[in-house]
């Protein structure tokens, strides 16, 4: 049984957790793991140099989670994490001191630059990241190519010494927007910088060829799953798939599940609500993305109306409180996969 | 008064240290340093590229030094010193498992880098490192240019499952030779690979063009003070400046103070005494290096003989056990090069 999932980071990083419980379960290999080949097709929106080293947020976030490397605490990084390197790096005046880079996170970065550098894709740099790691899913980057996500925002600052221009924007790098500004600068658009020249993966191309499902986590609908559906490529591949799509709401009770959809989602003019994303997205039927459709129970007002627009639509639990619950989200996938 | 000082790393930086106690006393600002301008050039034949990282021990050995903030128990590096990221890319398979890079260190090498493809030059990039501490010296890498020590040893392992070649040899970096094999493998030679191409920079020509006095440290003759002096332009410019040029002897009792000079003296075929270091180096007067020579009171006998080669030598204590005894010495040397 193949799987692939089209993930960003924490979000994605949960959901594939419960899917690799639930797997393991109903599809062991005797040894621990699971005869299901699940393969997440992962954002790189967000991916930056910083100082010199290539950042991807999204395959580190999933690769320490799988890995049960990740601070559950905080919800991001390493366990256990220090920020010696990045204070060193504050006090020469390098990198953004808002953006502190852990000591054991830049273990990663450093690895992933040196053999980008020496010429390998960023699908091949995350095939090694990953040996180390038993991780149960394979991790690819939906594109090699560079396409980082900037947001327009309102250019409140003006130009040195001058007041600021009415109506006059500029363009920040999305982790400036998300970390630095915690998405709390209004959002005029998300443009992803590259993205004429990016292309699909032969790898990410072929996973959504060859899967028997393939799911779209409750990840951020705009800057994460949106950016990978942006690449050449991939909604060719999706249209073309003979596997079932289902994808799951970032979206509970009108409100995002974690991290900003709500920001994102208004930027583009799309309502935060679960009926609302699944439309976005759209009926397969109607050359949308969707055959199926999860949502909380909570929101089960809309699956008829979704249903009836060409969306099979199913209203279950999809608060992940722990590996339980995950593993039943995932049931429920992969149930409406086959419904 | 400008003092210019051809320096390898740590035995380098100790005797800079010494200097700047002793011209801080004696040529004193008024604000804790001193008026006296003090320029190291620096060999930079130690340098590496460790995973996309430039490495500069003897840079970074001065700096730390000079900055308070080595570690002098252990003799390099930074004080306080933990090896987080160096565990992290051990265990992805990337970097050298025995040249350990601590993690402030690290900070030094990500900025260092960085800088380096952003087109700053070696050094400009030193320049702003060291601009974060309070040295009390410019430092000056001899060359921006790539040119890096390798040793040429026997060849005792083979090509894979094949006996040994009689006679042949393989080059190795000058750190694998020094910090992996603790200089045990028989040099039988030093190349400095790139050196055809490598220049003086403008900077370190000037420095000891227009130095008062110049002072060659007691590091390294052959890796160090040989590879700063193979450099297009130094012996030049060492030649043409009216400043009176005093050496220090790395080699106390006929043997080496630290390091290990003695197996790199043997290697070019050079006695290991502090008499035959000064005549390695050779008088001025007959296209040598020297004015004057410092060698330990233990090897005053020598002191005739040098004399009456033409360079003017005086026995004086050498082992710099403290602040003190490095002023001393600085004294001393500055006395040699206005008799």
């Amino acid at each position: 049984m193949k799987i692939t999932v089209l993930a960003g980071g924490v979000g994605g990083a949960r959901f594939l957790m419960g899917l690799v419980s639930e797997l393991t379960r109903t599809h062991p290999d005797g040894e621990g793991g699971s005869t299901a080949e699940i393969t997440a097709v992962v954002n790189t929106g967000d991916d930056l140099w910083l100082a010199g080293l290539r950042v991807c947020p999204d395959l580190d976030s999933i690769m320490y989670a799988l890995a049960g490397a990740n601070d559950t605490e905080r919800g991001w990084g390493r366990a256990g994490e220090t920020e010696r390197v990045s204070a060193e790096m504050t006090a020469y005046g390098v990198g953004w001191p808002w953006f502190t880079l852990g000591d054991l996170d830049l273990g990663t970065h450093i690895a992933r630059s040196h053999w980008l550098r020496e010429g390998l894709t960023l699908t091949e740099a995350t095939a090694r990241l990953t040996e180390r790691w038993s991780l149960g899913v394979r991790l690819l980057p939906a594109t090699n190519d560079r396409a980082e996500t900037h947001v327009t925002v309102a250019d409140s600052e003006g130009p040195l010494g001058a007041d600021p221009v009415a109506g006059a924007t500029r363009s920040i790098h999305f982790e400036e927007w998300w970390v630095k500004h915690r998405a709390a600068l209004p959002a005029l658009a998300f443009t992803q910088l590259g993205i004429e020249t990016a292309h699909a993966t032969p790898e990410a191309l072929a996973a959504i060829a060859d899967a028997d499902v393939v799911l779209i986590a409750p990840s951020n609908p705009v800057v994460s799953i949106g950016t990978i559906l942006s690449i050449a490529g991939i909604r060719e591949a999706l249209a073309h798939t003979s596997a079932p799509i289902v994808g799951v709401s970032p979206i509970i009770s009108g409100a995002a599940v974690r991290g900003m959809a709500d920001a994102c989602l208004r930027a583009i003019g799309v309502e935060v609500s679960a009926e609302a994303v699944a439309r976005h997205y759209g009926p397969r039927t109607a050359g949308g993305l969707l055959d199926a459709w999860l949502l909380d129970e909570t929101d089960a007002a809309a699956a008829a109306a979704l249903s009836a627009a060409g969306i099979r639509t199913s209203a279950v639990p999809l608060w992940l409180t722990d590996e339980r619950t995950s593993a039943d989200l995932a049931r429920a996938a992969l149930d409406a996969a086959s419904a």
